[in-house]
């Protein structure tokens, strides 16, 4: 009873899904879903990229959480536009959640939207948001076994963040060990290596996403007419 | 659509807590639900407890992951008895995955069970596991918002135990704040500030173990005819 069901849920996200991979194709939009647990650093990340890149892109973020809008708060201090999505216990976003958040951005006067999703590990991988990439980070204080343990998330993201490396001496955390395990799981995984807090490690991050926002535009135009 | 199907899927699963709780009863035991993100310390407070207090009580564990027996053999590795539950992709433990287990488990001589769910801040909240206490476990690095931001889980659990005390030093991280914000979510919430790794902060909480070993002992002596 259970599982056709929730097949029912999942077809119905992915029609969504498709429809915005549409609309982010035809505006040539590069969208990037950022996935982990809760405090990995996820609006860390993005508070310095913004602010880093805000001369050479026009960015917006969908932010998602269970409940307040803090992390929308910390985005809209970086001067990026901002819509927060609350899902009121849902444990991930869902393409109808992002759809009608988009609405609220100015589509057509964007490089990049990043959608922060609801901090988890596991659930957010089953559901499509129509975006180009996926983003898993991983944050140091989590442990280097987590690649192994949970799997699927790092399975089919595109891009692994590791952060907090600041804390790094104050860990036991092998990065070898995390980079191979996750490539146990992802062979083509590409892993970044970054303290979002003291901006160690980004400039490989920042020519990954000036990479793909000019592989986006490409597709748009080799598309249109 | 999809409602009534979650809720037959947890009213299935309520029954299947209501038996468990009845067999937890029926021993004497306690048991007790820890809850985390992935990676705040839960396998690591569970090995120092099981060490410091292994001459006191007959303690095992249920182990829950997606993937790897990593957790049960750290366990193991303790002397005490252990089960691990693989979900397979699932993102909470269920009444009746726990119910299998604990068939493999010397209940008679046993006065704890520890059933550590599966990391994840958001879905095990859902799902009772006819436990007499929930523990949430949130570790310093996930930040000092994160009562707020996951209402559920911390609105649910009897205990907070705030961990890796020995990173405040390195974090901006304000305990005042988290306790204040996890009160506001739950005013009878009770709290412990640990380092499970130093072993710092430890003695309360196994002052807390004890009385709820020692009220489950008297509740089943006053059920007894």
């Amino acid at each position: 009873m259970k599982i056709p069901v929730i097949r029912k849920v999942l077809e119905s996200n992915e029609r969504s899904a498709k429809d915005l991979e549409t609309l982010f194709r035809d505006k040539g939009l590069l969208a990037l879903n950022l996935m982990s647990s809760p405090g990995a650093g996820k609006t860390a990340l993005l508070e310095r990229t913004l602010s880093d890149l805000q001369a050479e892109f026009r960015m917006a973020v969908v932010e998602g959480d269970l409940q307040t809008s803090n992390d929308a708060g910390r985005i809209a201090d970086t001067g990026a536009a901002v819509v927060q999505i609350n899902t009121q216990g849902a444990c991930h976003l869902s393409a109808g959640m992002v759809g009608a958040a988009v609405k609220q951005l100015p589509l057509d006067s964007l490089d990049i939207v990043f959608i922060e999703n609801v901090g988890n590990l596991v659930c957010p991988a089953e559901f499509q948001l129509g975006e180009d990439k996926r983003v898993t980070m991983l944050s140091l204080p989590e442990g280097d076994d987590k690649p192994e343990k949970y799997p699927p998330m790092f399975a089919q993201s595109q891009v692994m963040i590791l952060n907090k490396l600041d804390l790094l001496p104050h860990l036991d955390f092998d990065l070898e060990r995390a980079r191979k395990g996750a490539r146990l799981v992802n062979k083509d995984l590409k892993i970044f290596t970054v303290s979002a807090r003291t901006g160690e490690g980004m400039e490989p991050w920042y020519a990954w996403l000036k990479q793909a926002v000019l592989d986006k535009k490409m597709q748009k135009n080799n598309a249109e007419p």
